[in-house]
């Protein structure tokens, strides 16, 4: 699983044109939207937060090796959790963290850990946002889950 | 590594005393510290306190099968990251997760990707306190260091 | 008013069962709602959630000895309106301060209290959710209002 | 700069009529709107806190000399970022900022540096709530912006 | 006990120089410091703000009839522990609560509810606080706990 | 005071190694810190966190144009102070924003200002920190604040 997130490594020091490409592939493989659609929703308000969110959260970031790709996005739902008001981040990435192989059982597991931390309020109104994302996915299914519609 | 939490499966809905005993078990299994550690601290303050820890936050939450232990406190110190405030528990779990299975690497990826979510003082902070509990390990390795002690 | 928190306490260690029925029961008599809403709610996402949320918040916190309902709802208005982003459970919360007993000026004063401590913000959203239970009260009175509708 | 906010100064320790006075002047003078509005959203649930925003809130601290308006509106706008959820004043006071002399590149650049400290799902969020109020400036022109319409 | 809160109902829109002394005497009354104490600590940095708190935070918020000294008190330690950093507040804040006729018993109950809507952490943080007050107390009794040293 | 900031305009896309130069020399003009002593703090557990901090932060988001670094920094101040828990960055930047041309009335206005978004705790605590810097300042002036000793 290492894999996945190894291979950028010698990289890692790349100028910055190649941060930008890199980033919004990862972007693409893990949240399953196109650079494209979050340009768009930035519109011409402020361009250069999606070049940032490219190249540092998605070309930096996520591009590390260290730690596998499923485990960082149940992190970061477990981060998200926590911060309680990110609602339309956390919609995305639990998306994203099936995306990159965790199951539907395990994101509901981050989830409800985090009412220890952060309060049931908090993991509550997760776990409606979550049953939400998978509603969505029933109706029409992400290409990834093809394969493992049976296992999540 | 999830052998490590399935064994309770079936005593999940058991009485409370085995909750209360499984709690127990458990703690001292992640965070090395035992329940009599956690009394002592709560003093005569709120001793039902303890026993929500032990019950609740141990004996429910981390004796749950469908995550494995190693990604349970991984998403915690995440969670405990977010938060911003909790330092005291945040050393603690980075001690946790470090006890069952992640890397110190690991634990630095967590906490790095976190300055995507909750800003970068947070995770900075989160940061100094990983270079105490690993310079505390250093001077003092747990018996469970011993067989990893260059890998981590 | 006491009375109404004191009577379950040589229950408070009993077996699990106990605790579920219990906190069901507590669960209905503060906010009003079944256990069945709240179960409905989560669907089959995370149906232990539930299950937390009756042995854990209501059976075994809300049906402490100690404080009387009255001032531990009120108490909970006001952390939920420190906290700025559970909207939902402060919604629920405010009714459930109105069943067991708080006047409708004291849930108002509680939360501009907040003002000073969360900021005013968190105030003035909490009291335009006020304003929305109130009126929906108002428009369906719920029956522990009737003895009291001119007094609140 | 300064003379915007230097002219209450000998009034600061005055009667509570003139703080009430001025601040519903000030906050007209600061959100575009007329302390009626603010009082009709409160309706009769807490008229009192409608007084203690403008007395506290305008006629106390944004009557202060000491510091320009321009600053304390972007300061207003990067303190409501970092709290994550005061949608509803961030929409107003995107709106003071520029009422008062801002530009939206000053908003927006505000808002993007506030992902350093809060992330940036919050930062996110914050710049889809600008282009919310850029757009409905567009649509309907604040009187205020007429003179410089092509400078924001 | 509302007996406490009520009597300057009719100074309510007083001038600024009742409002002061007023607060002035009400802080001394609720949290058993001076007004010169909290002036002090904050030295020639920021003078008008301690009269902010005197005045606002006394004299307007804590002067209001609608709601009991006691439950306001422990209102503000539920709303305390839910924002999770605010040490400093909490620890005088435990003390108001006591000072104004709060058990101990409801200060623990109080904090340990907060792990519900806040976390575990926050609450523990709390209690370990509480711990501290109540010990100080034991050491150096507050004259205003002579009487009830038994009850408390 | 924008020619500060307007100058790396045109680098602002350069390389990797441009960033990093760019950031870790704005770093020191801004804190007043080297970015050797970042690192420092830091250690060997997370030398990539330094370079993000000097490539984003300071590289890429205090090197942008569009918004002078005096309001940068106390907009900075207000988030921090809105945070709640970052300390560190608060006493940190603080001293920026003195460093970069506020004035300590500044300063204290901005924090002050807090107290309506974030609580009167947030805003006491952080006139605290400024309370210490300043006078740590007053006992060992920096450098820049030479040619302004009387006027800040």
């Amino acid at each position: 699983m290492t894999s996945q997130s190894g291979e950028e490594d010698d990289e890692s020091r790349s100028p910055d044109g190649d941060r930008l490409a890199r980033g919004r592939a990862r972007l693409a493989e893990i949240t399953g939207r196109s650079g494209a659609e979050v340009m768009a929703a930035l519109g011409e308000v402020a361009p250069d937060f999606a070049r940032y969110i490219f190249e540092f959260g998605y070309g930096d970031i996520y591009s590390r090796p260290g730690l596998d790709l499923r485990t960082r996005m149940l992190a970061t739902v477990a981060g998200l959790v926590a911060l309680g008001h990110a609602r339309r981040e956390l919609e995305v990435h639990i998306g994203s963290a099936l995306n990159v192989g965790a199951s539907r059982e395990e994101v509901v597991e981050v989830i409800m850990q985090m009412a220890l931390y952060a309060g049931f309020p908090a993991a509550l109104d997760a776990l409606l946002v979550a049953k939400e994302v998978f509603a969505a996915r029933d109706a029409a299914p992400a290409p990834e889950d093809a394969g493992r519609s049976d296992g999540t």
